[in-house]
C-alpha cells in the first residue's frame, strides 16, 4: 500500500487502529471456515461509527473493496479477504448504549459480543435467546450478518427474529435507517428482515435495536439416551408433532459421544447409540406438564430418560453438547461442519441417508446438531492432504446436499453461503433467484464494493 | 386500450380474466385509504401463477405499469392505479395447497382470504395468529406485502413472523424463490425478509410458505373500565414493564366508546373515559397467575374490571373492539385513520399529545388501537370539502408524526407507506434511507414497472 493512502486511512482511523504489515494482517486471512493465502491491503479498526463515510469513500477512490469483519467465527468463508481488500474490523464498535427494561430492547454497537448482550439482558431482569456456539467470542455484528442460529432456535427463533432496527453505511457511504425501537413499524422496506443474514454484501452495520423478552420462569433439562438414533430422530418428530416446543432439542450420534468423552471425561454414556439433550421452559406448571409428556414420547421409542436435578448436572449437559465440534476436531487435521436442514419431521430420513452416505464413501462422519429445527450438522473427519479421500468427501457433500433438497430441506440452516456454498446457491433456489439476488446487489452496491464474490454474487 | 393487446391479455389469462371497460374496472379505482380517478387500462385476474411471466412481459412491451391487488383493503393507498397501468388481480391463485400438521406450517397461494387461513389451521390442531382487522375480506398477499398487523401483535408479532418462504416473479419475469419449509434457512439474501411490507414494489408474490404454531391451552378476555384515559396507558406499560405479555391489549376512548354503543348497542359503559379490552393466553395455570397480576395492576390504576365469563360475552368484548372503525366511519364524510406508533412505555405521553392536538385544531379525534404494541389509532373525523377545516387536519397530522418521531416512535405502525405516507418516509428515516431504497427498487426493477411512485419510490 502505497504510504499517501496509508496515511489517509490513518488520519480517518487513528494510527494505532491501521494495520498493514503481514504479521498484522495474517490474522485476518481465516475465518473459521477455512483459511486464505491472500492478504488483505489493510485492516482498520474504527473506534466510532461516523468515521465509517470516510473510509468507504476512501476504499472507493483507492479501489479497495470492503470486508466487514467481527470476530470471524463464520462457518462459511463470509469474512474471508482477497486481493486488493480493506478489511473493517467493527471490534471496537463495541458499546451496549441502552437496556430498556420498560420497552424490552436493547441498543448495541456492532462489536459487542453475544454473550455480553445477553448478560446484560439478565441483569435487567430480561431475555436475548439467540446463542450461536461462539456466542463467548462471536460479535452481534457477525451475528445478525450470517443471522445466527443457536440451540435455542426451536422455540426462540434465530438472530432475525430479534432484530427491530438497525443502522449502516452503504457503499456510497450513505447513513441509512431501517426499523426502530417500536415493536411494529412499517415505514418504507424492512431493512432489518433483508439485512439478516446478508453477509456484508450490503451495507456496513454498525448498531441494532434488539428485542429482549421477559425470561422463562422456569427450565429442566434432561438427556435420553437411545440405542438406535433413529428412534431419538423420532423422537423429536414426535414431540413437536404433539404440539410442544421445548426450548431446545439436540441430538448427538454414538461417534460424538465418544469423542466429546474422550475430551472431557464428563461422565457419557459411550456405548448409546445416540443422545438427546432437552430442556423444557416456561411457567412451571406447565413445564411439569410438558415433561410428563415428554418423557412418555421419548419411552415410547425405547428412550432411557435422566433429568438434571442440580444446576451442576444441567451445566454439565450442555457442556457435553457445546464441546462436541471442538472435540471432533481435535481427530483429523481437515473437518468439514455441514448444516444441510430439513422440516423437522424429515430429520428420520436424513440422519439415516447421512449414515448411508458415511458407509458409502468409506468416510467419517459425526452428527450432531439441532435435531428440533431439523438443522444437523453432519461433519466430515478427513485431510485435504488426501487427494484420492477428498474426492469421496466432495460426493458425500453433493449427497448430503441432494438428500436435503429432496426431503424439502436447504442446503444451510444457519452457516450462510459464504465462500463454502457459492456455488450451490442456484441448486437450491433456481438462476431466477440468483439472477434477482445479483440484481438486489447492483441496485444497492453497483461498484461491487461490498464483500464481492461472497454467495456467488 | 388497442385490440391487439386487449387480445393478448385474453390469450393469457382468458377471456373472462380481463377487465377494460369503465364500468369493470372502477371497482380496482379505490383501496380502503382513498379513491382515484384514474382508471387501470386493464384488470386481469390469472387464474395461475404460471401464466404471470406471461403478464410482465407483455406489461414490459407495452409500457403498462403492474399495480398487484388483493382485496384492495389496505389502508394508505398502495393499490391505488395510476395512469397507463395494469391491475393484477391475484382473488384467483386462492388455494391452500398445504397443510403440514407434523411440521407446522401451510403452504397458500396470495389470493388466499386470511380468515380461510386461521381457520384450516384450526382445524388441524394449530394456529395462524396474524389478525387485520380486514382479516374476513383481506387476501395474504395483500397481508404480505403491508406486513400486516392486527390484534394479535402484542405477543405474537404480525405477519412477517410467520412468513418462512414464498414465491414470486421479478418485474424481469424470473421466477424467485425465498426461504422454505425448514425453520431455520440461511442460503441467500433473506427475500421473505425484504419482501414483508414491500407494498407490490419488488415483484408480484403468488405463494407463501406461513408458519404455523401450537395454540395456547387457554385464555382468559376482561374489559377495564377507566375513567382517566391516561390511567389506562399506564396500565398497559406496567403490565410489560411487569414483564407479563397478554395476547391482546386493546384501548378504546370516550368517543369511540360512545360511537361503538350507538352504532351496535353491546352495551358498553358510555361514560368511561376510555376502555381496555384484554386478552391472556396460555397455560391455563400461567393464565391463572397473570389474570392475577393483571387485575391488580388494572385496579392500582384506577381500572374497574369485567371478566367475560362466557363464550359470548368474550364475543362480544372482541366485536366492540372490531367495530370501532365502521362506527366512527358513520359519523362524518371523511375519516383520516392514522397509525403513528411508539415504544410502549410512551402511550401516556402518545395520547396526552393527541388530545392536545385535538383541542389545539378544533377537530375531532376518536382513538382507539392496540395500546399494547404502542400503537394507536388516532382517527380523524372531517369532511374533505371543508377546505378551512382540511388545513388544520393536516397541521394535525403533522403534529402527530412529530410527536411519534420525538417519542421514538415511528409514522406507522401496520398501515404502510404506499401513497398516503410517501411524503413523510425522509422525515422519518433521512435523505440516505430513502436513496438506498431507491436504489434498491431500481436494482430489481430497472424499469419501474412494479407499483412505481409508491411509497415515493
Amino acid at each position: 500500500m502505497k504510504k499517501n493512502v496509508l496515511k489517509k486511512f490513518q488520519k480517518i482511523v487513528g494510527k494505532g487502529n491501521c494495520f498493514i504489515s503481514p504479521e498484522e494482517t495474517s490474522g485476518y486471512c481465516f475465518d473459521a471456515f477455512a483459511k486464505s493465502n491472500v492478504f488483505p491491503e489493510v485492516v482498520v479498526a474504527p473506534e466510532n461509527a461516523e468515521c465509517i463515510p470516510e473510509i468507504i469513500r476512501l476504499c472507493n477512490e483507492e479501489n479497495l473493496a470492503v470486508v466487514t469483519r467481527g470476530a470471524g467465527t463464520n462457518l462459511s468463508g463470509g469474512t474471508l479477504p482477497f486481493e486488493g481488500s480493506c478489511v473493517l474490523l467493527t471490534t471496537k464498535l463495541n458499546k451496549i448504549k441502552e437496556i430498556n427494561k420498560a420497552d424490552h430492547y436493547a441498543v448495541v454497537e456492532a462489536g459487542v459480543i453475544t454473550t455480553d448482550i445477553a448478560n446484560a439482558a439478565v441483569k435487567a431482569g430480561l431475555f436475548y435467546p439467540p446463542d450461536p456456539g461462539s456466542m463467548n467470542i462471536s460479535t452481534v455484528g457477525g451475528n445478525v450478518a450470517e443471522n445466527a442460529g443457536g440451540l435455542r432456535g426451536l422455540k426462540y427463533g434465530v438472530t432475525k427474529d430479534y432484530l427491530m432496527g438497525l443502522t449502516l453505511f452503504d457503499a456510497e457511504a450513505n447513513k441509512v435507517i431501517g426499523g426502530g425501537r417500536t415493536v411494529k413499524q412499517v415505514t418504507g422496506f424492512n431493512l432489518p428482515g433483508l439485512f439478516a443474514g446478508s453477509e456484508g454484501l450490503l451495507g456496513i452495520m454498525t448498531e441494532f435495536v434488539l428485542k429482549l423478552i421477559p425470561p422463562p420462569e422456569s427450565s429442566r433439562s434432561m438427556l435420553v439416551i437411545y440405542e438406535n438414533i433413529l428412534k431419538a430422530c423420532d423422537t423429536v418428530s414426535e414431540i413437536i408433532a404433539e404440539n410442544i416446543l421445548p426450548a431446545t432439542m439436540e441430538l448427538m450420534d454414538n461417534f460424538t459421544i465418544k469423542t466429546v468423552e474422550e475430551a472431557t471425561a464428563i461422565g457419557l454414556p459411550v456405548d448409546a447409540g445416540a443422545l438427546l439433550l432437552l430442556e423444557i421452559d416456561g411457567h412451571h406448571v406447565q413445564v411439569a406438564d410438558e415433561f410428563e409428556k415428554v418423557k412418555y414420547i421419548c419411552e415410547k421409542n425405547g428412550g432411557h430418560l435422566k433429568t438434571a436435578e442440580d444446576e451442576e448436572s444441567k451445566n454439565k449437559i450442555w457442556e457435553a453438547r457445546r464441546k462436541a465440534l471442538s472435540s471432533l476436531a481435535r481427530l483429523k487435521p481437515t473437518l468439514i461442519l455441514e448444516d444441510a436442514t430439513v422440516p423437522r419431521s424429515k430429520i428420520s430420513s436424513m440422519m439415516s441417508s447421512i449414515m448411508d452416505i458415511s458407509r458409502r464413501y468409506e468416510i467419517t462422519i459425526g452428527t450432531f446438531g439441532h435435531a428440533g429445527d431439523g438443522n444437523l450438522h453432519p461433519t466430515i473427519l478427513t485431510d485435504k492432504r488426501d487427494k484420492e479421500e477428498m474426492l469421496r468427501v466432495e460426493k458425500a457433500v453433493d449427497d448430503i446436499f441432494s438428500v436435503a433438497l429432496n426431503l424439502g430441506g436447504t442446503l444451510s440452516g444457519e452457516h450462510g453461503v459464504g465462500t463454502a456454498k457459492a456455488k450451490y446457491l442456484e441448486m437450491e433456489y433456481g438462476s431466477g433467484t440468483v439472477k434477482f439476488m445479483k440484481n438486489l446487489k447492483k441496485g444497492v452496491d453497483a461498484g461491487n464494493v461490498l464483500n464481492p464474490g461472497k454467495m456467488g454474487l
